[in-house]
């Protein structure tokens, strides 16, 4: 549990993004759907978001270990989207086409509480993504919704993907703060660990919809963690409002 | 001059900071002023201004040729001020009023069309930073002050400083944008030239006050800029509002 003290410390919160601030699932679906049903094709379009998704922890890790050289989410995203459609056989989409379903991830729309959330947690504290989406990404996704960022940090800045320590390092250098004073929100546990072996305090934030209805989402918290919420509105109550 | 097609294809616009957003020298000179007043110190407060600004560019200078390690503004306002305390014999300030002291630079306030002009701008274009300013410093100078930037971009993510190219080639991969897409927006006409060699688009914006009334700042424009604009408003107008 977290202190008073440890609470009039914190100066910056920095976000997780998919996942923690938007609901990539739903909006993945939808513009797949829309996608297949202007081009006559009939797919699982759940099982496709799913799979667009799940190939992005093995491709960051190839990036990670080495195997890959440095590439963004976009890029990363592409790449996992081309193996699918062969997989899918889906054959019916232009090369520009190809492009702007990769930009889907730069469309996703946040859970109902994030704008309001950021919004009353921003009077108090520097709000910033520290996500594995790149800077343009992060940027064309905020103004798209209007999510209130103080700051825009990426993996993307520290050439290295989460839970790479390099990449809270490099948010707390750039911030000009120590890692004690940044709390670290997110709906994932690894990236909480990861941030706070650096010295981050954290903040599990649960998201019982991440993986759909039928998904597996993490939903068991950890005394570890400085505060457990169950959306924006409960960590700006939690961190005095 | 601009041709219509020329600002259809703009996305993004990027900001020189000291100068063409904020009024550096008002700010430090009412900062100063009231420290010395606190402290008991009778001073020329303009001419401490001035010299703190004037120490910017060599040392900047000295970073960009190795002369000196990469050090962020911060640490370079720093070693500027210590050298002007020894200069004037200001002997009173503690090491925290010194850190308070060289932090006013991130507590510079915006010329009056700054954040109107602003506000109309991000409506059409992503607006960003791109100033030798740290990140740090131009978070909490917008925190501050309520800058409605789209994202902090800053020289210190290129570790090198304007006019260096890669300044201005970072900011444009991390936009995902190609550099003819974006304008860079400038009171000084270093950095425009700089960014037109770099493919940017330029907006050369006129700041009479920026060396105070006895100051010589540099009014005359250059027929290469895309736009010549007397404040945020009027570049707002001339780029379609």
């Amino acid at each position: 549990m977290l202190r008073k003290e440890d609470i009039s410390s914190i100066k910056a919160l920095t976000f997780d993004v998919f996942g923690t601030v938007v609901d990539w699932r739903t909006t993945i679906i939808r513009e797949c759907t829309r996608v297949g049903r202007s081009k006559g094709i009939k797919l699982d379009w759940a099982k496709f978001a799913d799979a667009w998704r799940a190939g992005y922890a093995p491709a960051m890790n190839k990036v990670r270990t080495g195997e890959l050289p440095w590439m963004n989410i976009d890029e990363i995203h592409r790449m996992i989207l081309d193996g699918l459609l062969l997989e899918f056989n889906i054959k019916e989409l232009s090369e520009t086409e190809k492009d702007d379903l990769t930009r889907v991830w730069h469309r996703l729309k946040p859970w109902p509480d994030a704008i309001r959330g950021l919004r009353t947690l921003r009077r108090r504290f520097v709000v910033a993504t520290l996500s594995n989406g790149n800077i343009s990404l992060l940027v064309n996704m905020a103004k798209n919704v209007g999510l209130p960022w103080d700051c825009i940090l990426s993996s993307e800045l520290a050439k290295h993907y989460k839970p790479d320590k390099e990449v809270y390092q490099t948010a707390a250098d750039l911030l000009g703060l120590k890692p004690e004073q940044i709390m670290m929100v997110a709906a994932h546990k690894d990236d909480l660990y990861a941030a706070g072996r650096v010295g981050f305090q954290t903040a599990f934030v649960i998201r019982p919809l991440e993986f759909g209805h039928e998904g597996k989402p993490d939903l068991i918290t950890d005394a570890l963690f400085g505060v457990t919420a169950t959306d924006f509105i409960d960590l700006a109550n939690k961190l005095g409002g």
